[in-house]
Parts: structure tokens; sequence; C-alpha cells
């Protein structure tokens, strides 16, 4: 659990006492590939800090799967606007590959707000990027063509997003169609 | 200064002793209608609560207004995005009547998070639902018919909102003609 050892320890600092508390509040989990572990209309009931593997969260327009979040080892994850609201998800979430996570339940986590106060902290970093990346995201869809999508695509996200989730995936997290996303992968690998 | 107490007191719990380091770092500004508290390009350095008035973000999309949020008596407004990442703000803060709020510096907000870890909680309260706010306006935005839209704002926003901000502001807000917002509200109000 060294990887979220460091994380909680950067984000908010940490004591041996309180990571001892926090190591037993997660739980291990492993998940085969393409395992849903939010459907759309439950509620989401845990937040995933991944061990190893490669998930994302999507929602069905008109049919089709529009990707929406991805994440990979050492980043958390969830539907998190069911999570946070309590509320049904729109969203969908689930491995790409296989998974292991280290889990936290929406009622261990709001324990922790009462009973660890820095824990608040956390909590609002984490709105606080959620809140950036969504803003972002929504005037990037507005704003830029495909060729700065899919570059502002690979300078911020971690390599093995980039390299590991399907392209067809990718193209429609971007808002993309599947064929500019290979054109432009062409133009760019050949310039 | 008793909404704000309140408000804060309902959010996180206050002792008398808390309010007075509180009260003293809100300071209070009186700005004429149409005043640009926060510009394009420039960093947030300040969160408001409005005692009384009436004041919108927006940015600018080819040369037009697009509103992206309006805010009234005994509600927190920022650029919020342009606040938390300390970064130029695309958006504009400008107050639509003249408005009357508490402003707390950036620099406060922080110092606050450091000796007041309860302020913290306010900090993960006010990013949660701002995350839940543009979510819910994205998903409007993209999937609701004119008349849905309409409906939800005034089933959702203060009266204050709803009545006194002008009609081509709201139009923008959501994403409509201002024609349709007419035809929208004669249906409404004569159904």
């Amino acid at each position: 659990m060294e990887a979220l050892k460091a994380l909680l320890n950067n984000s908010i600092g940490l004591t041996e006492s309180e990571w001892e508390v926090l190591r037993n509040v997660f739980q291990t989990e492993i998940h085969p590939a393409k395992t849903s572990l939010v459907r759309e209309g439950q509620t989401a009931k845990k937040i995933y800090f991944i061990r190893e593997g490669l998930m994302r969260a999507y929602l069905l327009r008109d049919g089709k799967e529009v990707n929406t979040y991805f994440a990979t080892d050492h980043q958390f994850i969830s539907t998190y606007a069911s999570l946070i609201a309590q509320g049904p998800s729109v969203e969908i979430l689930e491995t790409i590959e296989e998974t292991s996570v280290y889990s936290l339940s929406y009622t261990a986590l709001t324990n922790l707000y009462q009973t660890m106060p820095k824990f608040e902290k956390l909590g609002r970093i984490l709105a606080e990027q959620n809140y950036l990346c969504v803003v972002d995201r929504t005037v990037t869809m507005q704003t830029k063509t495909a060729k700065e999508k899919y570059l502002d695509f690979v300078k911020n996200y971690p390599k093995k997003i980039v390299q590991r989730v399907p392209q067809h995936h990718i193209a429609s997290f971007l808002g993309i169609a599947p064929e500019s996303l290979s054109r432009v992968r062409r133009t760019v690998h050949t310039s």
C-alpha cells in the first residue's frame, strides 16, 4: 500500500497512527477486465484507488458509449457525481484491463471526515481537481481541433492510458470520430 | 453578517470565538451595476458572499457573451476555476445590479485552511457543489429541450434570479436563442 500511503501523506500529511487507521478502512479488490463496478442508475458506494490496472467511466448517449474519464495505477476513480450526491449514476464505471484496487466505502469516507478532520482536505483537493478536470474538458470539447485535443491528451495523461486504452475509447473521450483520430495519429507520429 | 454566519454555522458548525476570527477576515465591498470584478485573463483573488444584489460569471465565445453562472443574496460566487487553480480566468465576473458583498481573499482562504481545519470542510462542500453544478449543466445543455431547460431553471434557481436577470442573459445561460426563450415563456405562462 506504499503508493497509497505516499499519495495520502503528500496531500494531507499523516502520522503513523493515522495511517494505521486508514490502512484498515481500505479494502483490497481484484476485478477482471470489463467488469462493471457501478451500473447506470445505481448509486456509487465506493471510491477506488488503483493499485494496478486500467479503468474508465462512460455514459450512454443515443445508445453509444461516450467515455468521460480514464484512470490507471495510483489514481483515484469513481462515478464521482453519484458518489458525492449519493444519487443514481448517469455514468458507468468499468475495468478496461484486470484491475486491482483499494476501495474506500462512502460510509467509511464520511466517517473519516468526522473522525479525522484533515481528511476533509483530501476531499476538498479531490473535488477541486475533479471540478477543474470537467471544466477543462468542457472547454476543450467546444474549442479545440481534433489534433489539439489529441496532443493535449498525450501531454496530460499517464503514458499507460495513452498507450493501452483502445483507440475507439480515446476517440469517444475526445469527442472525435475514430477515423479522425487515426488520421491525427498518423500526422502526429510522422511529423 | 447574520446570513453569512448562519450559512457557515450550518455548513461547518462554528464556536463564537471562531466566528470572531472569521468576521474579521471578510471585507465589505459595494459595487455599482455592471462592474467587472474579474476580467478575462486575470487571476481571481477573492471569493464573494453576496449580501444583496445580483452577479453573473460569463465568457466570450466568438465575440458573444455566454453566461455560466448567476448568484444573488446569500450565495457565494467567484470565477472558481481561476480561484482554485490561481491561473488566468477564462470567465469574467460582473455585477448585474448594484451588489454588496463580503469578500474573502484567496490568501485569507488558504490561511484559514491551515489555522482552522474545519474550514477545509467548507472548501470541500463548495468544490463538490460546483462540481455537481457544472456536470448537471453539461448534461442539461446536451440533452434537454428549450422548454425543459427553462422549467428546470425556474424550479432550481432563486426567485430573484429568475425574475430579475435580463432575459437575454438567461437565454445565453440556457444555450437557447432569445426568441426560443420568449416562445417557451409564453407557452409556460399561458398553459
